[in-house]
């Protein structure tokens, strides 16, 4: 199907908002890791996260690799397990099996909604 | 990698926002096909999307479908184009090609700049 736009392919688009995603999940993870080893480490980086938007992930991470030495190695930590999640952790086939299911799912779903809604209507209408 | 909290899988996470991309997606494939062979349609829609937003795909669709029965076939058409563009044209293998690419670019390039912003500084400090 021809997509039309003067904009990067549907692929190209959905990869950013997945780098971002990636980058959210990796300092959920890091986060966590932290959190029973390292509680100065932890202790850091949520006070970080509470001053600073995760939605432009590489903005995130410039600013902590800038916020001080151990803000820096943070940052690597997170920087590397990005990486390792999305290349080894992450289920792209069930990311595809889910989606198509949620678009068929949500497509019966509203048609339904609808149909049920229109009966509904003429029921009381015709008073049958 | 142990991902914590008490959410969706993050391929369940990711798969919502892809669902949402889809009907964006599929919004412009049918604007596009109307808009070369059928202008009072075409019109519909934009008039439609001008009044709508787009970030909750099924919400759209919903709205849509009630608005007349002009509009109905419109949103049935979107939901036939999201199923099938999700299931057979988007290239899968290449969003995951693409999104481990851009994760280690960015890697790259973040920690590129650092060192070059930090070289820049000893240098000014040691005066080499």
């Amino acid at each position: 199907m021809y997509v039309p736009g003067p904009f990067a392919s549907p692929e190209k688009q959905a990869s950013k908002n997945l780098h971002n995603f990636f980058n959210y999940i990796a300092v959920k993870i890091v986060s966590a890791q932290l959190e029973s080893y390292n509680p100065e480490a932890y202790k850091d980086l949520r006070e970080f996260l509470d001053t600073h938007s995760l939605n432009d992930g590489d903005e995130f991470c410039a600013s902590l690799m800038r916020q001080s030495s151990r803000h820096k190695s943070l940052a690597l930590r997170i920087l590397e397990v990005r990486s390792a999640y999305c290349k080894h952790d992450f289920e792209w086939d069930n990311l595809k099996r889910l989606t198509c299911k949620m678009v068929d799912d949500s497509n019966t779903k509203l048609m339904r909604e609808y149909v049920l809604e229109t009966s509904d209507v003429k029921e009381k209408e015709t008073g049958k």
